[in-house]
């Protein structure tokens, strides 16, 4: 039937279109290392939450080794992002604990193996069989850390293809023929993905002894190798069954009835054991036999990818296109039968790829003394021939065979190769290291980044990344509105922008989006606000000029909008100003309020619950001087930093040198070649806003704690569970008193990067208290469990 | 000293200004009658709450006597339009129960006294107090009514008056002999103001028997009354101690010494048993003598005022101003010896004038042979000289007393003499009770409006109304945007345009507000919404222009934002339209939804809690024929409902004949002339907006049970308390099935007024059940207080 599938194919576009859709899921493991490279002992970060909840990050054998499980996306892309966004999380948080996700799937340098720490799951029936791995296999071993790949085809598409195909079997046994047609091709080449794939090539002499004592070494002592094997983890000295299990790939019943058979006899403590190259598996997850007989094949699992210590996640987003394109090919493939000795020669092809490299012998053919490398070139120009037949217009996908080709063509440009020659000039432990930490500083840099969402608020973005550090699943329900919808278990909130929650009442907001109501309830609670008026006609504004003319005064509209429609006359107006003024805040309200201008500085309280977070003070644009640069090189040296960027994609804005700027130098009598003193602050702007450059101070740690009680105070008056208080203080280092500080305005989606990300100062993690709020804290719901 | 102030005020004209501003409030007694005018023997309506906790609506000694209290106002318009308000809303509630508010002080026709129901307090102090009084005065007696005019000056005044006269007393000694002297000329000149406000000339047979026995009866039989007797309740018949009690007024302390003894010596049941015309009076309430020594004296209370039958409220604005005028006047007026031969003189003045009328002798002056009408006279000239000294420029002061002085000249003039004439041309009970009944046919016409609030939305002014109803009071806090506190207790609530409160999280109305969001959510709770695409850019739309230009679709913006940048192409469209609508869309929201436009008819569901409070359907603008009138007359004649009006201040808008009208007419062959049959429908508007003169129509009980459950249903997936749910619904004779609906929007902030004033149908007092979910309902709040 799938002769027929390829002609199809060339005439149906949809049909051709459709097969390059797909699901697309990873998994991958890393093992947490310290400085040295050493295999940290420390338990799971409990910032990921209890083991067995969270979806995305979890342990997998050994309490050191990490999961990271991306949810299914229909793109390569939006997987590739969501991995990285979890290997960012994860990096962050083992930074704060000095530790490193080791980028290699060969082990880092390990304790004797009863030190190897077991993951504890507080599961009677996990913690029992990691114990019997542990004892079957040793623990080492189990530290082989690699990548799966799960995929699937469109169900679209499956169902166009049944139709087409007009075959007799029900959809189901339609679409378990199909995927185990792709598993037999996968099995009988998966010796080319390994090739492709591979990157483990050396190994610690910590590792199994009677690896080590086998193999060569390089000059540094510690690091060992096979020649020629590209993936220590694929061959014997990797996580593999004790002895070649065969499975009939005939069929799906076949195939179970096989298995049930290991696990019956004992060869295998569970089906779970099965260390095959590729995995059948159901929707529901774990592919028990009850599960797949009953749903049949949801998506086929490879698990024989390397991490590759070359690329940050340890899989490019290339070599993700490809194994895509070699499963589609796998189905358009002529199919073969897999029977025993087919199975042998594919395990003998394996064997020989991973001993003597693309150059050894090639397995199973009619004819003699062709190598793996002949037949991988065959392979490559069929796909190749297929993919202009089918897919003629799409140059992409004929793109990434090409690179592949490449690898072949020149065994030393393979991933593999390419590790070993970096590895021969440093050593094992310390080329991983290298790679480890300058991922690690990568992933620092962007740490308020959630990849592929880079068009979020930046809010938004953090408080995803924690709700993933924490295993909240979250959907995006309006990507324009920053609405989200997060799930644990069988609670959900809707979240807009991050701080608007069903945790604030709709009364409260609406007191908050009025500014007359705001004071009224302020002023009722004690609290300290401008005095001032309230006008409904400019008639009645313009009575009070004489009132006002020589006071500095603010004028703005009721209603809060991003400080739109205000005026400020810090000195004495004109009657005419006064008017303009008016004029301007009516466009925007029905009602204007006319303020006394406060004193003092202003700063920002984030009060979250019943407590201050944060608590942030904005400096305009400026520059220190050493004594040695220009104005124009500090700022140049300055806008390096990586919170700064343009167009409020960054918790900072880069300083610009344009008129304005220039402007105000020459106010000072400066220019942008003046050297600026050790130590001399050089303003740049006037205002403190951040998208003009303006710095963010983190001030929560020094300012006195009266005036986070007010803050809270305030927010309490007004009911609100999130909020940003504006606080006028005169002078900081004096207690707050009857008269010395102002609340300017309560701001009912405040802004929570500006204390994650300050320019300077600690990040205050405002993203984790509103899951804390929203969901209960981490060590709440630890106790919680623990407890039941 | 006082003297001095006359002096001041002629030149300070801040103190002119000051001096006529006060606080007021009123006080008013009615007792609740049937149709046929004897007095209701039915409990007081449950809908006003507890007696003892409603501020505004209790019952007084009897409990068919309903209490009726504004709070204190700076204005009399706003102490006037409060009244009206409480009169509106208590006569309201009574007329569901065909019972009536008794517009005179003189009781409606009476049990025997034992049957009349003396007021359930549940409290033993109020119950025991009651039935003291009900020994010894009788319960006939006790129903006399009147209204209580409370007043003190402006603070400011007093303490500017203070600063200028030089006093060396304290502030508060200050006050309370100012007050005291205003008590002393109010005592002493109080027959004035008995005949300038008596209005109960005639009195039941029913009433006391030795009143009806000594009284002339007019020819109905029935009607009892004492020539010349202008207010039966300031006479020995009335409501009063049953022998003179003389108090000295010499000061605050020799005031209450004397009252304390009459109470020790057992003259009085307690203080409030002294029926003085006037009392002084503490802001904490009772006038008890530890507060009146305490705190001094904060306003006085006139009680001698009778219910104006001819007045709606039982008194004109015109009366309470010139009240108002008397009380300054008594501050400005030469201070007097009030000894007992004085005081008698007074009480005898009191009885002359009540028995003789205003030609009646004056006792205490110099002259002999003065009648009461010479001295009022004086006493208005005296007054306007003063105010032409004084405030010169006011005309309306000078208009006030004119209009007094006609009643002084022309005694036929005065309120009882008409109250007279008129009951003689019918009988008492019948005279009364057809003010009764027109006074609350105006208030059901006007049931929909706040008085004095016409200019806040409906909705805002029905919650209002049913607050004050059950006691909740309440605080404008931002008249223009309909934002109210109000306070029960300890219990305070923020309400905005009636529905947005505290109940509704605020993420629950964001998902309201985003029509992407609240598919979304609704959908995954199984409830049929239309189908349809979202679009982010014009050019994506574009692209499916061929996919829908055969269908009936809706193009919308995401927010709802009261139906602004909606286009509907009920059959074809060209691409150009097609672009049209989506550009104007776009302008509205990032984000545009393209809809299949839903079959039926359109429903809004109005969900409280879990229940469906309203259902309503609006229909275009129309006139149902009756085969004699041109549609003209049709339109007229519909226009006379006091619901319909213009500018949205009704529930309903009138009906145009306009252009668009008449083009709508044309387009059935029809015209402004045209003569509709008997039975027949003409639609005057293809729109069925009730601001094109729509009707809307109740189907409440109307519509299958299955529609409210999804109604329901759909409120509780948007986890919303209050919200208006608009369906489509092919068929409302078929139960809802899985293809006969479609829910096309849910609105978080609906109209109450539309569901409590159709055009057709019940009022569903939506404003009632607002309250029920803030406060707890009525019956709850009675249970639970009966308990502990």
């Amino acid at each position: 039937m799938f002769d027929r599938l390829r002609a199809q194919l060339i005439r149906n576009h949809q049909l051709q279109s459709d097969m390059l859709r797909g699901y697309f899921g990873l998994e991958k493991e890393n093992n947490r290392v310290d400085e040295q490279g050493r295999l940290a002992l420390t338990p799971h970060p409990k910032a990921f939450g209890r083991k067995m909840e969270n979806p995305y990050i979890r342990t997998d054998f050994s309490e050191s080794q990490i999961e990271m499980i991306t949810p299914v996306f229909s793109s390569i892309d939006e997987t590739y992002d969501f991995m990285e966004t979890l290997h960012d999380i994860v990096t962050l948080e083992l930074l704060d604990n000095n530790e490193y996700l080791w980028p290699s799937s060969n082990p880092p340098i390990l304790p004797n193996d009863e030190d190897i720490p077991i993951a504890v799951m507080n599961d009677p029936e996990e913690d029992r069989y990691r114990v019997q791995l542990a004892n079957k296999y040793g623990r080492k071993r189990q530290l082989m850390s690699g990548i799966h790949f799960n995929f699937s085809f469109d169900d679209e598409f499956l169902k166009k293809l049944y139709s087409v195909t007009n075959c007799t079997d029900s959809f189901k046994e339609f679409k378990n023929a199909l995927y185990m047609r792709v598993a037999r091709n996968v099995m009988n080449y998966r010796w080319l993905l390994i090739y492709l794939t591979g990157a483990s090539p050396v190994f610690s002499r910590t590792y199994l002894e009677q690896c080590a004592v086998n193999s060569e070494q390089l000059d540094d002592g510690d690091s060992r190798f096979f020649p020629n094997m590209n993936s220590l983890r694929n061959s014997v000295c990797g996580y593999r069954n004790e002895k070649n299990l065969h499975v009939s790939y005939d069929s799906l019943e076949a195939y179970t009835r096989d298995l049930q058979s290991f696990v019956r006899t004992g060869e295998l403590l569970s089906v779970r054991e099965y260390y095959s190259p590729i995995r059948l598996k159901t929707g529901k997850g774990k592919g028990v036999f009850e599960e797949l007989t009953e749903s049949g094949i949801d998506y086929l699992e490879l698990r024989m990818i390397d991490l590759n210590p070359l690329y940050k996640i340890g899989i490019s987003i290339e070599t993700m296109r490809f194994v895509h394109l070699f499963l589609i090919s796998m189905l358009l493939l002529e199919d073969l039968h897999f029977n025993e000795k087919e199975q042998k020669a594919a395990d003998l092809n394996h064997d020989s790829l991973l001993f003597e490299g693309i150059l050894g012998k090639f397995y199973g053919g009619e004819e003699e003394n062709v190598t793996l490398q002949e037949k991988a070139l065959e392979f490559l120009n069929e796909l190749k021939v297929m993919l202009e037949l089918i897919w003629s217009a799409d140059s992409s996908l004929l793109r990434i065979l090409e690179q592949e080709k490449e690898k072949i063509l020149e065994p030393k440009n393979h991933f593999a190769a390419r590790v070993k020659k970096d590895v021969q000039s440093s050593s094992y432990i310390w080329y991983h290291m290298d790679k480890a930490k300058q991922y690690a500083l990568e992933s620092k840099a962007s740490g308020y980044q959630l990849k592929g969402c880079e068009d979020l608020e930046l809010s938004t973005q953090l408080l995803l990344k924690a709700a993933i550090k924490r295993g909240i699943s979250f959907e995006l329900l309006d990507f324009q509105d920053n609405f989200v919808l997060l799930t644990k278990g069988t609670q959900q909130q809707y979240v807009k922008q991050a701080t608007k929650t069903s945790l604030d009442r709709y009364s409260t907001v609406l007191v908050m989006e009025n500014k007359v109501v705001t004071k009224k309830v302020l002023q009722r609670h004690g609290i300290r606000v401008p005095d001032g008026e309230v006008y409904h006609t400019i008639s009645d504004a313009l009575k009070d000029y004489e009132l006002y003319r020589d006071q500095p005064i603010v004028i703005k509209p009721n209603s809060t909008n991003f400080g739109q429609g205000i005026t400020i006359f810090a000195a004495g107006f004109s009657s005419e100003d006064y008017r303009r003024a008016f004029e301007i805040a009516f466009r925007h309200d029905r009602t204007v309020l006319l303020e006394k201008f406060m004193t003092g500085k202003e700063y920002r309280f984030l009060v979250m619950g019943e407590e201050v977070v944060g608590v942030l003070h904005r400096v305009p644009a400026n520059v220190v001087g050493d004594g040695l640069h220009t104005i124009e090189q500090l700022v140049h040296e300055k806008n390096k930093d990586p919170l700064r960027g343009k167009g409020y994609k960054t918790p900072l804005e880069r300083i610009e040198l344009g008129e304005s700027e220039i402007m105000f130098l020459k106010s000072q009598s400066k220019h942008t070649e003046y050297v600026p003193a050790l130590g001399e602050t050089v303003y740049l702007r006037e205002n403190s806003n951040i998208s003009t450059g303006g710095d963010s101070i983190d001030f929560t740690d020094n300012i006195p704690y009266s005036y986070k009680q007010i803050a809270v105070q305030a927010a309490k008056a007004a009911g609100a569970v999130f909020c940003g208080v504006d606080m006028m203080i005169d002078d900081t280092s004096e207690e707050a008193s009857d008269t010395n500080y102002s609340i300017i305005e309560i701001n009912f989606n405040p802004a929570i990067h500006i204390h994650c990300y300050p320019y300077e100062g600690k990040n205050r993690k405002a993203d984790e208290r509103i899951l804390d709020l929203l969901f209960g804290s981490i060590s709440s719901n630890l106790e919680k469990k623990v407890r039941v």
